[in-house]
């Protein structure tokens, strides 16, 4: 059999056998299948789908095509499914490791919409997001918590795949997506997991039935591997928090740990850390509730990060961290009435105008631009308050101001947004 | 909207725009869109498929990629979607053209399983298959008939994009085949077209439903260009006539014309030219039979081969002709009983074996190889009677013979194959 027939009976809707989908992975991986043959494969499985064992035969390639991390020890990880105004993991990482857990992520970057952690964190003077793996080893060892960005050795086929999907509009497959999200967690060795699962008009996924899909699938890719996963339902009708862009985003991070945060933030974070804390020391939910408490009161969490930014090379935490603008303009509500964001993806791409987002792989980012807002859905505003203020290292054009009031309705009805939809427990 | 967004709109079974296949079909001929999103896009067409309004945007979009054929006179064409053993337009073009009807083909070269005209003619020694068009022109209005093989000036869009699907398993399109079809029909000037479509176990097409589905869209495209279209489904379940492989196929083309045929072969030719005869002239069918019986026993049809053939470069009708295989074995029956050909598309893949048929597109043919048939379905034969003859330039080995035995069963019942299996009239 050769490829062209795997190609032919997935195209027919027949199902491949652990085999098959093997030689894919390792073929392609190995540049012994080009590109146009990978790609007419990679339409056939959006569209036809993979079955559950398909699914676990391509997550298992995934997974060995590249080394396994492994400390000897249970680490969590959390992982989004990408939105906006998403600085969860700039919060929770010392949070998790302050109250004893041991974390190692592995992060991307922002692409279209979505922006991403690897760039935050960046945009902090010093911050080194290319550490090796024995140097995660080691300060995951020491400290608890690491993060870098994402290395060719841990799944290498997802990366190569990963690339060719975005460019023939193969990515919206929900078994693909599960796969390669999942398949980096197992990677990095993660035994509980938990994935943020944003749902919404700023998300890759705006409806609660395509998200709960995606959640089983993901859930039997890691039950298959022997790890637990929880997946939550994230509200992406709003931005996350008060920022959308980057040094902001940090220095919203950075003030949430100080005692200042967002309500739905907080509540995000705080639901995270218990159910990863209680699922990891066998603790009660309450008793992981009092140790959250804690560790934020207490500024264990705020110097958890200074040591962990430290690590990582930050030098002068305070400094490093500020947000630090040339240009700023603000702008105030015409009307009066109660907030409700329109199209969340829509801000996403006004950060690309501002290049605080990418819209190739390769686009460099200023990372003193975003957005901070200064409503929420369901507020009730009047005329002349402020709603947002837009920042820059350029002038400011009255285009993008515009364009991001666009995406603000203010209307005659109040609707708050809940924050946490649902969920997919242990 | 980016054409990313036309192979998302196409994989979600959305139909396209003119405006947007025209797109596809211009920016691939002109390499603005790389092979790896064009094999994804076509992937996407064989699952989803095209309705009638998408199918005739993307033959215009072809036809309008190059030049179109005009002889200012109403010229004929027949097609056959390929099978085993065919050699009908070796025969049936200096029929059609001593008859009183215009004749030019583009012919394509054999790959896989079946045979290619240009092939066939190129065994005869000095054959020139690579006119250019002007030559073509005054061949046409000089003797009435002209061949030569696929021109890039002529639907360049098709050849490139065939090549890619021929590569990522996106054959098998009815939609795509139909607009492959007839685009290179109606850009070579034809009027009335004939389609022998071939159905059975040694053709494409294995059903008579994909074939008539197959028939209507050709006739759909070929009607919306004011062209004349008649489908004529021939079976494909034993080789067509006595001969499979090239030069032996030209002496059976030759014989034919001096009064030796088999009869599906003789069957089938009658049929098409009767056809295409009195669409052409607007007579009655008896009036075409008789002027077709004429041409026969008058010999003018094998004058005029002789003619065509000098025309294209033949020196020595005769000589040039001539089957002169160095080595050969024949095979006889080890059983007595009725002939059935099992499965035919073996036989093409047992030519292939010997060098008379492709693997590849470029391989090197043995003009000098093949196989002779003394058997059709349903014959009473009895042990020793001779099945076939295998010829060669290099020593046959005993595993071929074994391979073709496979494919001719000798059964209890007997079961005679008829040639003509249906239509789908003008």
């Amino acid at each position: 059999m050769t490829f062209l027939d795997i190609i032919d009976k997935k195209s027919k809707g027949l199902s491949l056998t652990e085999k098959e989908i093997d030689f894919f992975v390792r073929e392609y991986l190995n540049e012994n299948i080009p590109d146009y043959q990978a790609s007419s494969f990679l339409m056939a499985i959006k569209i036809k789908g993979f079955n559950d064992n398909e699914l676990i035969s391509y997550s298992k390639s995934l997974i060995n095509s590249g080394e396994v991390f492994d400390l000897n020890e249970d680490l969590v990880d959390k992982h989004s499914s990408g939105g906006v105004g998403d600085k969860t993991t700039i919060v929770l990482l010392p949070i998790l490791s302050s109250m004893g857990l041991k974390i190692f992520k592995m992060s991307g970057r922002g692409l279209g919409f979505t922006g991403g952690t690897i760039d935050k964190l960046e945009s902090i003077n010093g911050f080194d997001t290319k550490l090796t793996l024995p140097k995660v080893k080691k300060m995951v060892e020491e400290i608890g918590v690491s993060i870098t960005s994402q290395t060719p050795k841990l799944v290498p086929a997802d990366g190569k795949i990963y690339s060719l999907r975005d460019i023939t509009a193969t990515v919206d497959s929900l078994e693909l997506i599960a796969a390669s999200i999942i398949s980096k967690k197992i990677a990095t060795g993660a035994k509980n997991i938990l994935i943020d699962l944003k749902v919404g008009t700023g998300a890759f996924v705006n409806n609660i039935k395509d998200a709960k899909e995606l959640a089983r699938l993901m859930k039997l890719i890691a039950n298959d591997f022997n790890r637990n996963l929880f997946v939550l339902f994230s509200n992406m009708d709003q931005p996350l928090g008060k920022s959308v862009g980057n040094k902001n985003e940090v220095s919203e991070a950075v003030n949430f740990l100080k005692g200042e945060w967002s309500d739905d933030l907080y509540e995000l974070i705080k639901k995270i850390s218990i159910e990863l804390y209680s699922k990891s020391k066998g603790t009660s939910k309450s008793k992981a509730e009092e140790i959250f408490n804690n560790v934020i009161s207490s500024g264990d969490a705020l110097k958890k990060q200074k040591e962990w930014f430290s690590k990582q090379g930050v030098k002068d935490y305070e400094e490093d961290t500020k947000f630090n603008p040339k240009f700023k303009e603000e702008k105030t509500s015409d009307e009066s009435g109660f907030v409700k964001f329109n199209i969340v993806k829509n801000i996403g791409n006004c950060l690309i105008d501002l290049n605080a987002g990418r819209k190739k792989i390769n686009d460099k980012l200023d990372f003193n631009s975003g957005i901070n807002f200064f409503v929420k859905n369901g507020d009730k505003i009047f005329k002349g308050d402020k709603l947002f203020e837009v920042y820059s290292s350029n002038k400011i054009s009255k285009e993008i101001i515009d364009k991001i009031s666009n995406e603000i309705l203010i209307t005659n009805k109040k609707r708050k947004s809940k924050i946490i939809l649902g969920e997919l427990g242990w």
